[in-house]
């Protein structure tokens, strides 16, 4: 993807850094394709569904969320990064619904990393995420542990 | 969606009891257009790129194939079900890459239940996920609380 060598390397992810993601626009549309696809609750693809459900409205799925999460994380820095991939995700919490016309942001904070022991070219760095909508209240946290290549591994 | 009583409510998901999900074949498309949504990484858009990677080949998202995951308990259970829905996730581990041509199946365990000491209607079900290839070996394990609610509460 990139020519170049990536922007950001397991040194650049300090512990205590904090990197801002984008903002997305959550559309009705989307919500419905993505829940027609996946997850075909009433409460995803039904605005009437969804006004009397405890979410309040046309509410993405919860997978959705996560998904849109990912791409804000891919545009934010992932995909200029050495990343090398993650083996799972430790939580998540869907904390408030996404609805329809929310405009959703979000943050990555770096928890802790360390050097793998076995690859000397490769380190380990876990991550905290939060997703905020446009009242800036948190609707969706997560951790995740991932690999990255060091810039300069140690010889 | 259903007009009838949901089939399946709290007292149903007995400790151990286990719940078989259905099949999915997962083509080299999906994979490709779910990954220009919401995972643009090269390993799930180009064939050679995937080959190129630890992957192996044109390999799935992990959020494409949790999604999938999704549907496949919908389809199995949840849509005739008292389900009324979860705070989140509490573990997700991609064991090995799911492929183009691959066929999922999977299975869910109950590992625990307790009914809802504030609200007698609801109950809270541990439920422990394992999603398998065509070969019978785990792609995906998860785990999640989820609430049901209860077929006759306790008055």
């Amino acid at each position: 993807m990139n020519e170049h060598s990536p922007r950001y390397a397991y040194e650049d992810f300090t512990i205590g850094s904090e990197w801002p993601l984008g903002s997305k626009v959550v559309t009705a549309e989307e919500i419905i394709d993505f829940a027609s696809q996946f997850d075909p609750q009433p409460f995803h693809l039904d605005e009437a569904a969804g006004k009397a459900s405890v979410l309040g409205g046309l509410a993405a799925s919860g997978w959705h969320t996560v998904s849109i999460f990912m791409r804000m994380l891919c545009d934010a820095y992932l995909l200029d990064s050495t990343s090398q991939g993650a083996p799972g995700i430790d939580y998540v919490k869907w904390v408030r619904p996404v609805l329809a016309g929310d405009i959703l942001t979000g943050k990555t904070t770096i928890l802790d990393r360390r050097p793998s022991k076995s690859k000397p070219s490769l380190g380990f760095v876990k991550l905290h995420h939060s997703v905020f909508n446009q009242d800036g209240l948190v609707v969706c946290e997560l951790e995740h542990t991932a690999m990255f290549s060091l810039r300069e591994p140690a010889t």
